[in-house]
């Protein structure tokens, strides 16, 4: 499992894979995932709070200093973590142009739902610290943020086509977004995903926007 | 803040308050009082983590083993609050008889709102330990079993009278509308109450409700 997640990571991750990198990069680049990869391991057996450093830094065959030439903190691994996954899901949403708002939501949930149980446990790692490390937080917010103008632009699109109704509050109406998103994915955590994410969305997203939709339609 | 705040606690809970109290138990209740007091005195000081069993029972007055004798643990002293709190909201929402659903959830929203500002601080403190202690998350479950079935009834009895449409799902909208709920008493906590909760979840509601009325209201 975590071999196939960071391969997806790595493939995801800004690093340019053409033969530009010299052979001091590759090997950095892999010594960090190795890191990473003992972290990772860590995180899922025995929980976040209870890894250190220098158990990190013995399961990846590195010294303390090199842990600490490749992450300043251990809150880093996740927010380096966090930071990568959530540049995938944006990029994702930013690559969905065609469709409806509605189906571009579908859509979006798919690949996320597909993402996060590829990533398996160390999303169960993540979630609670999203809520708790200052830098998780304020990158969640920038998440949020970003996201929030893609929706915006989605709904204000259907609007333009009278394909929604354009009497409604398109900030108020990503607000509810987001707040079914969070709810529906803190459910889906706390029953260890045993129901579709995506499902569950599309479901509450069908009700919200039979509100939205234009009179006509 | 804190003795209007105790007062108002003990007229909805349920000790008697006629005169069938006997002066021992009428001791007992204001022991327990100025213990509770204390508690919260000293959670909203120096937060629920840092505070001792030892530093409560000192500004109570008490000995350790007085305290023990009503409170098992420091975590009680939250869960005892937490049921009288949500007693009252349940109890408020049982006692909306009139109006459509939409209008009964604005007078519920008002009124927790009116009691959420009342408590002040101690809600800060309740707020995140809410996710964290068993006994507060089974507590919070229960909360949530109990008002379903009454947000469920508020629908149908709305479906019924042919004010709401009839071909949703009830269960579904009753989760959205925990959605929605958990997700904006989060972000209202978060803004450190900068905003009215009350209006803010009436305005989604407008926006939810748009969807679930029949075509020809």
């Amino acid at each position: 499992m975590t071999a196939v997640r960071l391969s997806l990571m790595l493939e995801s991750s800004k690093i340019p894979k053409d033969s530009s990198l010299s052979r001091r990069e590759i090997r950095r680049d892999k010594r960090r995932t190795r890191i990473r990869d003992a972290a990772f391991e860590l995180f899922e057996r025995q929980g976040f709070e209870a890894t250190t450093i220098d158990q990190i830094a013995a399961l990846a065959d590195v010294g303390k200093g090199t842990f600490f030439n490749y992450f300043p903190t251990k809150q880093n691994v996740l927010t380096d973590y966090y930071a990568r996954l959530s540049a995938g899901f944006i990029n994702n949403a930013e690559n969905i142009k065609t469709g409806n708002a509605q189906k571009r939501f579908a859509k979006l949930f798919h690949s996320i739902e597909t993402t996060l149980r590829r990533e398996g446990q160390m999303v169960d790692v993540l979630y609670p610290e999203v809520f708790k490390q200052p830098k998780l937080i304020a990158l969640d917010e920038d998440i949020e943020e970003r996201v929030s103008v893609l929706y915006a632009g989605w709904l204000d699109a259907d609007k333009d086509k009278k394909k929604l109704r354009d009497d409604f509050d398109t900030a108020l109406a990503v607000r509810l977004i987001f707040d079914i998103w969070s709810a529906t994915l803190r459910n889906w955590i706390e029953a260890d995903k045993s129901f579709s994410l995506a499902e569950e969305l599309n479901r509450k997203f069908e009700l919200l926007f039979t509100g939205l939709r234009a009179k006509n339609f």
